[in-house]
């Protein structure tokens, strides 16, 4: 994959507005209705089934399919992976959003189990949770704290590529400045934002739900970037008008729905290569 | 069931807000919190109670129950079950939204299977929904894409009047006009609300819920349209002053709030007959 | 425990919000996500793990476990069991919010399941809910309306001071005017808040959720005032500039955002003994 352009990155942008494509999600109680609201803002059509009884049959028909641990159960995780058995045999990727991996250790398993049947074409998570997920460190409960990350994407990058690099991956690493890395290793990082996105639970699910997205209408490493374009650029329109994290949530909402790829393009800074 | 007056369906919405019934949800995961924000808005009493130890004592003392598909697994489904029994057993009817029936098989299965123990009362769905469970297209999965519906309620008309009929429900196709049929074939007609009612997730969900909230006060063919031309006419109020579909939902559960029967009748606009 | 001064109860507000302890929420569907952005609002750290698996794990190490009994299922309710026996292994502290116990058999049960692998440090529940599960009352439905209370925190103090004595919990009954009563019968009252409270889904569970937090960071008794205290002024604030229950509930997270210790200590009125 080569590194994304602005310009492959807002089109990206602007082909999921057009494109509406249909969004799996087999996601967390706690986001459910967030994510989905997100994905509606943007345009794209959520589909939330995550029972294991129909979620192979939807993953075979979705134009993405997200796999979020952070509220999993036995029976959503049998969906899961029915869901991602379902996207290999149609040989369609996945998106993996490791919530909490490598703090708590039946995920931990679970994400490693879905990554033997196939990989993810797409990882995106904190940087604690890729750190935990990469080979050096599988198996070894870090220091994160939950659902927060307690290191950065910088100090990550090492093991967001071997990641990438040994599952063929794209792989997202969410905090102050974004990285999302290819498998050959090459990464973007962005610089957008707010920091009222870590106030409102799901921003982090709802990137990779957007994310999901994107690479349906792309390919995964302009897909990541452009669904944190995305949401980092809202981000700043939301915080102008918003009285706190609170009213900002609806209004990252409507900044979704207003943000088309011309604006995108206009404000969009991607850094690439060492620096 | 007569045809609704406009008077016969303020009135209704006026009780709704006055007796405040109990309306047990046995619904999704992605809308649970909005759907109780929704019927508290208009005044009525949401108990989510959907686990099957406990969904058929609610059920037997709830004004009104609704069973929605949305996200069913194997617990909830039998919560279903226990609701619909218990209601069955009570002589009371119960409000059905079967959410992406007819695409997904294991719920369109799980309809039928609790249609079998007591037809319920009324039917909530978008067209492809309805058609998909209509006698014609039994176990015929329709080209609908999930929650979307890729037909109007004009057009699956007489698939509504012939599941009406079926059942002797009453059947809501929600779309840009919504279209409310009796177990005679009668229909009404509402040409109100906003496009942004289809850019929040649950909004059919929510109006599944208010529908069996004013059926328990009145008739499940006057709830019906008076639920419809509540979630509508709100709409209509909301968007004055929402700047997108994220500050809109907040901005619709005031305005549900602030809606009264009086308000209704001032501008609700009811067509019935052929046209 | 001592009754909290003011000063006291305003110090653990300050040091939730510079602490940010990880509060483990065992919660319902319907509230989940409402409750993690009241926890975040507040700048704790919710995490949200329910699951069998990992639920014991997660409360060994959390700062703080919640038990919320809105929509048990197997699987939860077995998370709950791992999430006690956690806590009570390691010697810490949990809080229950016995949400429609009295009305509901399972949940009932299982309340008093929990309470006897080791009663909570604190209960959060309505007048109802108290009255359910004071000693006299154990086992006997009262004619609560599910979520709703039909009495007051008044009318059941004894049974609160009852209850408070067998358990050695901090019970705080929500209402009108609140009530925390300590294990010894001591009582605070406080008689802040807003109408529009009741009119939002999850508005106890929040509580209980921040008083979770708040014990963590004191005792159970000057915790639950002083979560009482930050949901119900910022409530106040939050209703002045809402139209209505719907823009309340974002602007109440901005108002949790923006309370800090001094401005409750210049407003928060307590009171305490007979009266």
């Amino acid at each position: 994959m080569t590194v994304p352009t602005v310009e492959a990155v807002c089109s990206a942008w602007g082909q999921l507005r057009s494109e509406q494509p249909l969004v799996q999600c087999l996601t967390n109680v706690v986001v459910a209705g967030w994510t989905a609201n997100v994905l509606l803002a943007a345009r794209a059509a959520p589909v939330m089934v995550d029972n294991p009884f129909e979620a192979g049959d939807c993953a075979r028909h979705a134009s993405a399919t997200l796999v979020n641990l952070g509220t999993p159960q036995q029976a959503t995780a049998d969906g899961m992976r029915e869901a991602v058995r379902a996207r290999q045999a149609t040989g369609q990727g996945w998106v993996l959003d490791p919530v909490a991996v490598g703090v708590l250790g039946w995920r931990t398993e679970l994400a490693h189990e879905l990554a033997a049947i196939a990989p993810p074409s797409l990882v995106r998570g904190n940087a604690s949770e890729i750190a935990a997920l990469a080979p050096e460190s599988a198996g070894a409960p870090d220091s994160g704290r939950g659902v927060d990350a307690t290191t950065t994407p910088e100090a990550v990058l090492p093991e967001a590529r071997a990641l990438a690099a040994q599952w063929g991956s794209v792989v997202a690493v969410s905090g102050e400045t974004d990285h999302v890395v290819s498998p050959d290793g090459e990464v973007v990082r962005l610089r957008h934002g707010h920091p009222w996105l870590t106030r409102v639970t799901g921003s982090g699910c709802a990137l990779g739900a957007l994310a999901a997205g994107c690479a349906a209408v792309s390919d995964p490493f302009t897909g990541a970037v452009a669904a944190t374009a995305g949401l980092t650029l809202a981000a700043e329109d939301a915080a102008r008008g918003a009285g706190g994290p609170g009213s900002f949530a609806p209004a990252l909402l409507d900044a979704l729905d207003q943000l088309g790829p011309d604006a995108m393009a206009e404000r969009l800074v991607l850094t690439t290569g060492e620096g």
